[in-house]
Protein backbone atom coordinates (compact mmCIF):
# COMPACT_ATOMS: atom_id res chain seq x y z
CA UNK A 1 0.00 0.00 0.00
CA UNK A 2 1.60 3.40 -1.32
CA UNK A 3 0.54 6.38 0.80
CA UNK A 4 -1.32 8.66 -1.04
CA UNK A 5 0.57 11.54 -2.58
CA UNK A 6 -2.95 13.77 -2.44
CA UNK A 7 -3.51 16.04 0.52
CA UNK A 8 -7.02 15.50 1.93
CA UNK A 9 -9.07 16.94 4.74
CA UNK A 10 -8.54 20.14 4.30
CA UNK A 11 -10.75 23.34 5.19
CA UNK A 12 -13.26 24.92 2.58
CA UNK A 13 -11.42 27.77 2.35
CA UNK A 14 -7.88 26.16 1.72
CA UNK A 15 -9.48 23.47 -0.91
CA UNK A 16 -11.29 26.45 -3.02
CA UNK A 17 -8.77 29.13 -2.67
CA UNK A 18 -5.54 27.83 -2.04
CA UNK A 19 -2.87 26.07 -4.14
CA UNK A 20 -3.30 22.60 -2.57
CA UNK A 21 -4.09 19.51 -4.74
CA UNK A 22 -6.57 18.07 -2.47
CA UNK A 23 -8.72 16.06 -4.73
CA UNK A 24 -12.08 14.83 -3.30
CA UNK A 25 -12.74 11.65 -4.59
CA UNK A 26 -15.88 9.98 -4.23
CA UNK A 27 -17.17 6.74 -1.99
CA UNK A 28 -15.83 4.72 -4.79
CA UNK A 29 -12.49 6.48 -4.83
CA UNK A 30 -13.00 8.00 -8.20
CA UNK A 31 -13.57 11.75 -9.80
CA UNK A 32 -15.11 12.83 -12.70
CA UNK A 33 -12.69 14.04 -15.61
CA UNK A 34 -13.83 15.96 -18.42
CA UNK A 35 -11.44 15.58 -21.43
CA UNK A 36 -11.80 18.98 -23.78
CA UNK A 37 -10.34 19.13 -27.62
CA UNK A 38 -6.99 21.62 -26.97
CA UNK A 39 -7.15 22.69 -30.48
CA UNK A 40 -11.13 22.89 -31.15
CA UNK A 41 -12.00 23.49 -27.56
CA UNK A 42 -15.00 21.25 -27.90
CA UNK A 43 -16.37 18.58 -25.15
CA UNK A 44 -14.92 15.23 -26.30
CA UNK A 45 -15.64 12.88 -23.24
CA UNK A 46 -16.24 12.03 -19.63
CA UNK A 47 -14.78 9.48 -17.54
CA UNK A 48 -13.44 8.85 -13.97
CA UNK A 49 -10.30 8.53 -12.64
CA UNK A 50 -8.92 7.29 -9.19
CA UNK A 51 -6.12 8.17 -7.43
CA UNK A 52 -3.43 6.21 -9.60
CA UNK A 53 -5.14 7.32 -13.08
CA UNK A 54 -4.76 10.96 -11.71
CA UNK A 55 -1.26 10.43 -10.45
CA UNK A 56 -0.20 8.37 -13.76
CA UNK A 57 -1.95 11.45 -15.57
CA UNK A 58 0.45 14.12 -13.57
CA UNK A 59 3.37 11.82 -14.24
CA UNK A 60 3.23 11.01 -17.45
CA UNK A 61 1.24 13.55 -19.06
CA UNK A 62 -0.72 11.41 -21.19
CA UNK A 63 -4.92 10.67 -19.75
CA UNK A 64 -5.25 7.67 -17.76
CA UNK A 65 -8.84 6.89 -16.17
CA UNK A 66 -10.57 4.22 -14.29
CA UNK A 67 -13.09 1.84 -16.37
CA UNK A 68 -15.92 1.49 -14.04
CA UNK A 69 -17.25 -1.57 -16.58
CA UNK A 70 -13.54 -2.98 -17.31
CA UNK A 71 -12.60 -2.18 -13.48
CA UNK A 72 -9.47 -1.39 -14.69
CA UNK A 73 -6.79 0.96 -14.76
CA UNK A 74 -6.65 2.13 -18.70
CA UNK A 75 -4.41 4.38 -20.58
CA UNK A 76 -6.38 6.27 -22.90
CA UNK A 77 -6.32 4.79 -26.44
CA UNK A 78 -4.02 2.40 -25.16
CA UNK A 79 -5.89 -0.20 -27.93
CA UNK A 80 -7.37 2.44 -30.75
CA UNK A 81 -4.25 4.19 -30.97
CA UNK A 82 -6.28 7.26 -29.72
CA UNK A 83 -3.97 8.75 -26.75
CA UNK A 84 -4.71 12.07 -24.97
CA UNK A 85 -1.62 14.27 -24.50
CA UNK A 86 -2.59 16.42 -21.54
CA UNK A 87 -1.54 20.09 -22.53
CA UNK A 88 -3.54 21.75 -19.86
CA UNK A 89 -4.98 19.76 -16.44
CA UNK A 90 -7.06 21.86 -14.18
CA UNK A 91 -9.36 20.85 -10.82
CA UNK A 92 -12.50 23.06 -9.82
CA UNK A 93 -13.25 25.06 -7.10
CA UNK A 94 -14.53 22.19 -5.00
CA UNK A 95 -12.16 19.50 -6.25
CA UNK A 96 -14.58 16.93 -7.21
CA UNK A 97 -14.05 17.33 -10.99
CA UNK A 98 -10.87 17.69 -13.27
CA UNK A 99 -10.50 19.08 -16.93
CA UNK A 100 -8.25 17.74 -19.57
CA UNK A 101 -7.48 19.81 -22.34
CA UNK A 102 -5.83 17.46 -24.71
CA UNK A 103 -4.48 16.27 -28.13
CA UNK A 104 -5.71 13.49 -29.31
CA UNK A 105 -3.24 10.94 -31.64
CA UNK A 106 -4.42 8.96 -34.53
CA UNK A 107 -7.09 9.27 -36.37
CA UNK A 108 -8.80 11.98 -33.79
CA UNK A 109 -11.81 10.00 -32.52
CA UNK A 110 -12.11 10.01 -28.45
CA UNK A 111 -15.65 8.13 -28.80
CA UNK A 112 -15.47 4.32 -28.87
CA UNK A 113 -18.12 4.51 -30.99
CA UNK A 114 -16.28 5.96 -33.99
CA UNK A 115 -17.22 9.70 -33.12
CA UNK A 116 -14.78 12.65 -32.44
CA UNK A 117 -16.88 13.32 -29.58
CA UNK A 118 -18.79 10.95 -27.25
CA UNK A 119 -21.69 14.32 -27.47
CA UNK A 120 -23.26 13.63 -30.58
CA UNK A 121 -26.86 13.90 -29.60
CA UNK A 122 -29.04 16.63 -28.70
CA UNK A 123 -32.00 16.79 -26.36
CA UNK A 124 -34.66 19.11 -28.38
CA UNK A 125 -35.61 21.32 -25.46
CA UNK A 126 -39.07 23.37 -25.05
CA UNK A 127 -41.40 20.93 -24.17
CA UNK A 128 -41.79 18.58 -20.93
CA UNK A 129 -40.05 15.71 -21.57
CA UNK A 130 -42.51 12.55 -23.17
CA UNK A 131 -42.19 9.15 -24.56
CA UNK A 132 -42.62 11.52 -28.03
CA UNK A 133 -38.91 12.71 -27.33
CA UNK A 134 -36.64 11.89 -30.01
CA UNK A 135 -32.57 12.77 -29.57
CA UNK A 136 -31.41 14.16 -32.89
CA UNK A 137 -27.79 13.07 -34.27
CA UNK A 138 -25.38 15.90 -34.83
CA UNK A 139 -24.60 15.42 -38.67
CA UNK A 140 -21.68 17.28 -38.81
CA UNK A 141 -19.86 15.38 -36.32
CA UNK A 142 -17.00 13.86 -37.80
CA UNK A 143 -17.68 9.65 -37.66
CA UNK A 144 -14.27 7.17 -38.40
CA UNK A 145 -14.84 5.62 -41.82
CA UNK A 146 -14.70 1.88 -41.09
CA UNK B 1 -45.39 10.07 -7.10
CA UNK B 2 -45.24 10.91 -10.92
CA UNK B 3 -43.69 8.50 -13.43
CA UNK B 4 -40.85 9.20 -14.52
CA UNK B 5 -40.72 10.41 -18.24
CA UNK B 6 -37.82 8.98 -19.16
CA UNK B 7 -37.19 5.36 -20.96
CA UNK B 8 -34.51 2.85 -18.75
CA UNK B 9 -33.95 -0.96 -19.30
CA UNK B 10 -32.57 -0.32 -22.99
CA UNK B 11 -30.31 -2.89 -24.20
CA UNK B 12 -26.61 -1.04 -24.99
CA UNK B 13 -26.76 -0.85 -28.67
CA UNK B 14 -30.50 1.39 -28.43
CA UNK B 15 -29.17 3.79 -25.55
CA UNK B 16 -26.00 4.08 -27.98
CA UNK B 17 -27.34 4.24 -31.06
CA UNK B 18 -30.50 5.30 -30.88
CA UNK B 19 -33.06 7.96 -30.29
CA UNK B 20 -34.68 7.35 -27.45
CA UNK B 21 -33.34 9.51 -24.00
CA UNK B 22 -32.82 7.05 -21.34
CA UNK B 23 -30.05 8.95 -18.73
CA UNK B 24 -28.45 6.23 -16.61
CA UNK B 25 -29.10 8.37 -12.83
CA UNK B 26 -26.77 6.49 -10.70
CA UNK B 27 -27.47 5.00 -6.90
CA UNK B 28 -28.04 8.76 -6.19
CA UNK B 29 -30.24 9.50 -8.76
CA UNK B 30 -28.21 11.73 -10.15
CA UNK B 31 -26.24 12.13 -13.40
CA UNK B 32 -23.41 14.63 -14.44
CA UNK B 33 -24.05 18.06 -16.12
CA UNK B 34 -21.45 20.00 -17.66
CA UNK B 35 -21.84 23.30 -19.01
CA UNK B 36 -19.88 25.12 -21.48
CA UNK B 37 -19.90 28.35 -23.19
CA UNK B 38 -21.85 28.55 -25.90
CA UNK B 39 -19.88 31.77 -26.84
CA UNK B 40 -16.93 31.18 -25.98
CA UNK B 41 -16.26 27.29 -25.64
CA UNK B 42 -14.79 27.33 -22.65
CA UNK B 43 -16.47 24.75 -19.68
CA UNK B 44 -17.71 26.50 -16.92
CA UNK B 45 -18.99 24.14 -14.31
CA UNK B 46 -19.82 20.84 -13.36
CA UNK B 47 -23.09 19.92 -11.60
CA UNK B 48 -25.27 17.12 -11.38
CA UNK B 49 -29.31 16.55 -11.85
CA UNK B 50 -32.20 14.64 -10.59
CA UNK B 51 -34.93 13.48 -12.85
CA UNK B 52 -36.85 16.60 -12.04
CA UNK B 53 -33.64 18.78 -12.67
CA UNK B 54 -33.83 17.63 -16.36
CA UNK B 55 -37.21 17.42 -16.66
CA UNK B 56 -37.14 21.31 -15.67
CA UNK B 57 -34.15 22.07 -17.98
CA UNK B 58 -35.36 20.08 -20.81
CA UNK B 59 -39.33 21.77 -20.55
CA UNK B 60 -37.30 25.38 -19.57
CA UNK B 61 -34.70 25.49 -21.72
CA UNK B 62 -33.09 26.92 -18.26
CA UNK B 63 -30.21 25.54 -16.30
CA UNK B 64 -31.70 23.40 -13.62
CA UNK B 65 -29.37 21.26 -11.25
CA UNK B 66 -29.49 19.20 -8.07
CA UNK B 67 -27.66 20.43 -4.89
CA UNK B 68 -25.94 17.66 -3.10
CA UNK B 69 -24.95 20.02 -0.35
CA UNK B 70 -28.51 21.48 0.45
CA UNK B 71 -30.06 18.71 -0.87
CA UNK B 72 -32.43 20.97 -3.04
CA UNK B 73 -33.17 21.12 -6.60
CA UNK B 74 -31.53 24.55 -8.08
CA UNK B 75 -32.35 26.99 -10.36
CA UNK B 76 -28.66 28.02 -11.65
CA UNK B 77 -28.47 32.25 -11.00
CA UNK B 78 -32.36 31.70 -9.06
CA UNK B 79 -30.02 34.19 -6.33
CA UNK B 80 -26.80 36.03 -8.31
CA UNK B 81 -29.18 36.56 -11.49
CA UNK B 82 -26.31 34.32 -13.02
CA UNK B 83 -29.10 32.08 -15.16
CA UNK B 84 -27.98 29.96 -17.60
CA UNK B 85 -30.13 29.82 -21.14
CA UNK B 86 -29.47 26.34 -22.55
CA UNK B 87 -28.90 26.41 -26.55
CA UNK B 88 -27.93 22.70 -26.74
CA UNK B 89 -28.70 20.07 -24.44
CA UNK B 90 -26.55 16.75 -25.44
CA UNK B 91 -26.17 13.39 -24.32
CA UNK B 92 -23.24 11.00 -24.33
CA UNK B 93 -22.85 7.84 -26.15
CA UNK B 94 -23.96 6.06 -22.78
CA UNK B 95 -25.91 8.78 -21.37
CA UNK B 96 -24.43 8.88 -17.90
CA UNK B 97 -23.34 12.25 -18.39
CA UNK B 98 -24.95 15.47 -19.85
CA UNK B 99 -23.50 18.40 -21.73
CA UNK B 100 -25.06 22.00 -22.00
CA UNK B 101 -24.26 25.00 -23.94
CA UNK B 102 -25.00 27.69 -22.30
CA UNK B 103 -25.11 31.55 -22.38
CA UNK B 104 -25.12 33.05 -18.68
CA UNK B 105 -26.90 35.89 -17.84
CA UNK B 106 -26.15 38.78 -15.24
CA UNK B 107 -22.61 39.06 -15.20
CA UNK B 108 -21.36 35.94 -16.76
CA UNK B 109 -19.91 34.66 -13.81
CA UNK B 110 -20.49 30.84 -13.46
CA UNK B 111 -18.30 30.50 -10.40
CA UNK B 112 -19.69 30.68 -6.72
CA UNK B 113 -15.87 32.00 -5.92
CA UNK B 114 -16.50 35.25 -8.87
CA UNK B 115 -14.82 33.25 -11.33
CA UNK B 116 -15.95 32.88 -15.03
CA UNK B 117 -14.87 29.39 -14.62
CA UNK B 118 -14.94 26.76 -12.21
CA UNK B 119 -11.47 25.57 -13.23
CA UNK B 120 -9.31 28.09 -12.14
CA UNK B 121 -6.65 26.32 -11.19
CA UNK B 122 -3.92 24.30 -13.00
CA UNK B 123 -2.35 21.29 -12.03
CA UNK B 124 1.45 21.49 -13.69
CA UNK B 125 2.40 17.92 -15.14
CA UNK B 126 5.61 15.79 -15.84
CA UNK B 127 6.45 14.64 -12.56
CA UNK B 128 5.45 12.10 -9.93
CA UNK B 129 2.99 14.20 -7.62
CA UNK B 130 4.36 15.12 -4.02
CA UNK B 131 3.60 17.27 -1.61
CA UNK B 132 5.63 20.48 -3.17
CA UNK B 133 3.24 20.38 -6.24
CA UNK B 134 1.29 23.71 -6.21
CA UNK B 135 -1.68 24.45 -8.29
CA UNK B 136 -1.18 27.84 -10.50
CA UNK B 137 -4.04 30.32 -10.90
CA UNK B 138 -5.06 31.90 -14.38
CA UNK B 139 -4.47 35.03 -13.97
CA UNK B 140 -6.11 35.64 -17.44
CA UNK B 141 -10.01 33.96 -15.38
CA UNK B 142 -12.16 36.44 -15.46
CA UNK B 143 -13.22 37.74 -12.06
CA UNK B 144 -16.04 39.58 -10.79
CA UNK B 145 -15.32 42.75 -8.98
CA UNK B 146 -16.64 43.08 -5.77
Amino acid sequence: MIASPFAAGLDEESVEAGTTLAPRFDADGLIVAIAVDADKGGVLMVAHMNREALAQTIETGSAWFWSRSRQKLWRKGEESGNTMAVTDLRVDCDQDALLLKVKIAGDGVACHRGYRSCFYRSIPTGKAPSPDLALVFDKLMPLRKS
